[in-house]
């Protein structure tokens, strides 16, 4: 899935094409998947407008891993949607964040095994971090108003933070997407909860970042180096 | 506050002793705050067992900041009251986390400014991640469950993931550390506010990240050294 537009940027590039040690950051996310599991097809899903970019990036670059390019839609949901419709019966389907390119090809080769014994593997981390539940606005003048969401405070301790890759059987995956579309939808595993499928969690990477702004660019692009370096 | 034994990292040195680009954790983050705001004055509290190799340290490596090195409790809880004790009223206190090293020098001058307003200013980052509310079990072979826990599904729009500095006026919080211990104390805010202090809010950083296991370090390594490159 590399459907954003990258606004949180502030670029003219969406942050799928941003540069990682000299791939683009979506271009880094393919190639792990295609180490990990040598026999993978890949099925990458852009807003139309970025279609005719990547296909001259993947010529320039030589990207050889067998891959449809799919135009997304109007939101994650519909992008998802329009994907799964590449992907045949009886397949296990990772669905990925094109923008989470720092994952170990050891938790993709285990999540893939573990997938195989249950409908649905969703990696999750620890919230290492107290949570407060508060609602931000911005004030006229520009400024940062945050207020206190009244309830109690939320337990850290059972707070867990949702990562990809989510891995499903394919078939169940695809029933659950012809669901209407509900904006309480935030990831796949809401959509397959929300069709009756059982959840289970496994254990993610806290280097799995997405990367969605300036900063965690620049992390990646640290990690990167630095695994160059070392190797 | 650096009273972790840092168990998580599984090596022998506690976490805010480890090399960061030539000097400690703890080194990096004091040398931070004396960078932003040269007239700081730094209670360090420690473990007991740690304070022989913390002084050492410091006259090795010529530490220069001025600070009162103080033995930490049986808790966080209880490490920060003693730390409290060297601090005068009317002064406003930075209660931080000595393995949050990656702050900038801006956000420590930033809520410095904007917490002479206000009883208590706490940095707070959205929370990117979906959340799910989990609990967490290892079974005797070693394997991990996760179970979800009962109850709506916590709203990811409204959660924000807390950091420190948590910033005071130093009459206010030593009243709230003479509160008796509760469990449910996860951070410097939960104290204030159980003592009926008003809490306020700010944008912390996605880069002030909290070091407590060997990814985190290694990410931390990779942003320093990048930093020393541009440099």
């Amino acid at each position: 899935m590399a459907g954003g537009s990258g606004v949180r940027m502030g670029g003219p590039l969406p942050k799928q094409f941003l540069d990682l040690g000299g791939r683009s950051v979506l271009h880094v996310t393919i190639e792990k998947f295609a180490a990990a599991e040598p026999d993978i097809k890949v099925v990458t899903v852009l807003p139309e407008a970025h279609v005719p970019l990547w296909k001259e990036y993947c010529l320039r670059k030589n990207v050889v891993v067998p891959q449809t390019v799919v135009k997304g839609g109007i939101s994650r949901f519909h992008s998802v949607r329009n994907g799964l419709a590449k992907v045949p019966d009886g397949a296990l389907v990772a669905i990925h964040d094109g923008v989470r390119p720092l994952l170990s090809e050891d938790m993709i080769n285990r999540m893939f095994s573990m997938a195989e014994d249950v409908p649905s593997l969703i990696p999750v981390i620890p919230s290492t971090d107290t949570i407060r539940a508060l609602t931000r606005t911005v004030r006229p003048d520009g400024s940062v108003a945050f207020d206190p969401v009244p309830g109690p405070a939320p337990d850290r301790s059972v707070l867990f933070r949702v990562q990809t890759p989510q891995i499903f059987h394919s078939e169940l995956i695809k029933k659950a997407y012809r669901q209407a579309y509900d904006l309480s939808f935030t990831d796949d595993a809401s959509v397959a909860e929300r069709d009756g499928m059982e959840l289970a969690f496994t254990e993610g990477e806290s280097l799995n970042i997405k990367i969605t702004t300036p900063a965690d660019l620049a992390l990646a692009r640290a990690v990167i180096s630095m695994k160059n370096t070392v190797e």
